[in-house]
């Protein structure tokens, strides 16, 4: 097992570099904060996998004319609460981070507001945006489609993504309830990670190219991942893809272009955005005191472990970002060397 | 294992002899026939638990004051867009097709909208609900919650519904495509029909109350379902129960009353309904080859037995909706007596 060398950095500290990044790879000083806000709040809950980690690749397809650094992202309002978005092959969390704003703003007004995003790529894990909506009052149900890692039941052939969905809920006075779950057992970024750390994975997260579950992560990679709860993960993978890529018109299901494999290509995502007004439900007291009393009835449920008391749905996430906002956060040393050769104009 | 008597009836004469059931129960007329289109319809689909079945325990809870058979249901318009609903203990069914109408009419002005509903009971199953409004052009995201039958991931005591969710898109042309989905392995219902069958069921749907595997539906109807993929499985049922329970004002978690338990009391069921109207995004040919597109390139996915083609989301329930038309659906004949009973006033 390869030891994989960290840095702490404070949150102050990652921003700063991965922003001077992003810049040196020619995206504006406003985009790249806009990137960036998304991506270290992955990493401060925990998730390296789709944080600044990701500026990696990103950055080798800006340099490639795979993602556009000067986008000319437009809206089209196509009912008074419904906007479509194009993102013209944007950085996705800067796509993301207007969608999830345009579906705030219309919400404010109507109660709830719907934003469809087509042309776009990898926006980052989506607890960040439902963390941002929680914030400011917006409950929210996000998802996106992604390049095909996943068969459907009865199939022997990956055809869908990993497609991952979220749905968020605001706690006035105290932390939001955040689901961010991908529809697999294992998320393909933690294969990866195995595979980079020369570790095995359990039998069954994936299985290999001949249909057969494997440990190897390699062969995991070559294969496809196995959706949870059999035909229910293949349904859910199935509807948010309908959601975010057919009914925004962006790609689909094997249309979307695989950024490991055609990084020089647009990746043709979509994405939506729902955000729905908390406020005009009843004030933030009302909320507060009934998502306290909800936690309070599933913390207190005996635990099979006493050791291990019951959780909320991102609640793990919100500690580590409590934590690391005070003590700061380890990132891969070579990460943050790939950011400074990016800040220098390197790659 | 006891053989189940059935009597294969039209589509029209279930409608008819469903609805004077529940005439003789004091229901008017035109909420009856609400009621029953939405019962019907899951018979239909072949989903016989949430079917017509169903009016037994609705008929009973009539009878003993349980659920008001003449319910003044209140409309809040929060915000153009946005819609809470007070049931005032109605049958489920009931109220929730107004929801859905009501969340329908605003997402043809607005582009989408939300009904949210408090005070409600059980509602059927949720594909009806988005078959009715697929046809109608609109996409959907609903949800309930339930009296609880499973414990959160690490807790050994019941504390969440099965709570399930259902996703419809319409396919202009075609049959829609719907995933209505228990966030358990299995749903309580089947385990009910095992117990009723004389069956023994799998050793992953349930726990006893001791917390370990069962294959006895007694034991497991004693202890709590498992929900699928752990704990985002445990995830998805608390998301539902906020966004149906918490945000609506209705009750959740265990301050849902069982009805099995306390039949009398009304159960305080909340329930939302997210209506998009497609057809603001495109044309029904815009649509209607889009999903066409997207449902060949699943079809055609090499199956992993030639005898078992990969089948859509809720292409099976469809299927059984066309056959059971053309052919009559059978039910059970002790459930038409019965129905057959209310509807002489008898119980």
């Amino acid at each position: 097992m390869a030891a994989v060398a960290s840095t702490t950095v404070s949150e102050a500290e990652l921003t700063r570099l991965a922003c001077a990044a992003l810049e040196g790879l020619g995206v504006e000083r406003e985009d790249a904060a806009r990137v960036v806000r998304i991506l270290v709040l992955g990493d401060l809950f925990g998730h390296h996998t789709h944080g600044v980690l990701r500026l990696e690749s990103y950055g080798d397809r800006l340099a490639i004319g795979g993602i556009n650094p000067a986008p000319v992202i437009r809206e089209e309002e196509l009912a008074p609460a419904l906007v479509r978005i194009d993102a013209d092959n944007a950085l996705g969390p800067l796509v993301g981070t207007q969608a999830l704003e345009a579906a705030m703003m219309r919400a404010r007004t109507f109660g709830i507001a719907l934003a469809l995003v087509r042309g776009a790529n990898h926006f980052g894990a989506i607890s960040p945006y439902s963390y941002i909506a929680a914030q400011e009052g917006f409950a929210t149900i996000i998802g996106t489609n992604a390049s095909v890692t996943i068969a459907p039941t009865g199939g022997r052939q990956a055809r869908l993504g990993n497609n991952p969905i979220a749905f968020g809920v605001p706690n006035p006075g105290g932390d939001p309830i955040i689901l961010d779950m991908a529809v697999s057992v294992a998320a393909r970024g933690k294969i990866r990670e195995a595979l980079k750390r020369g570790k095995t994975i359990p039998d069954t997260w994936a299985v290999g190219p001949d249909g057969k579950p494997t440990t190897d992560p390699q062969s995991a990679l070559d294969g496809f991942l196995q959706p949870i709860g059999g035909y229910k993960g293949y349904g859910l993978s199935a509807i948010v893809d309908l959601f975010a890529g057919v009914l925004s018109g962006a790609s689909y299901l094997t249309r979307v272009v695989p950024w490991m494999e055609e990084p020089e290509k647009p990746q043709g995502l979509g994405h939506f955005f729902v955000a729905i007004d908390t406020r005009v439900l009843g004030g933030a007291e009302w909320l507060g005191a009934r998502v306290r009393d909800f936690a309070a009835i599933l913390h207190q449920t005996p635990a099979a472990d006493p050791a291990q008391p019951v959780l909320l749905p991102g609640e793990k996430e919100l500690r580590n970002l409590a934590h690391h906002r005070a003590h700061g956060v380890a990132i891969e040393t070579s990460v943050l060397d790939r950011l400074r050769a990016f800040a220098a104009g390197g790659k």
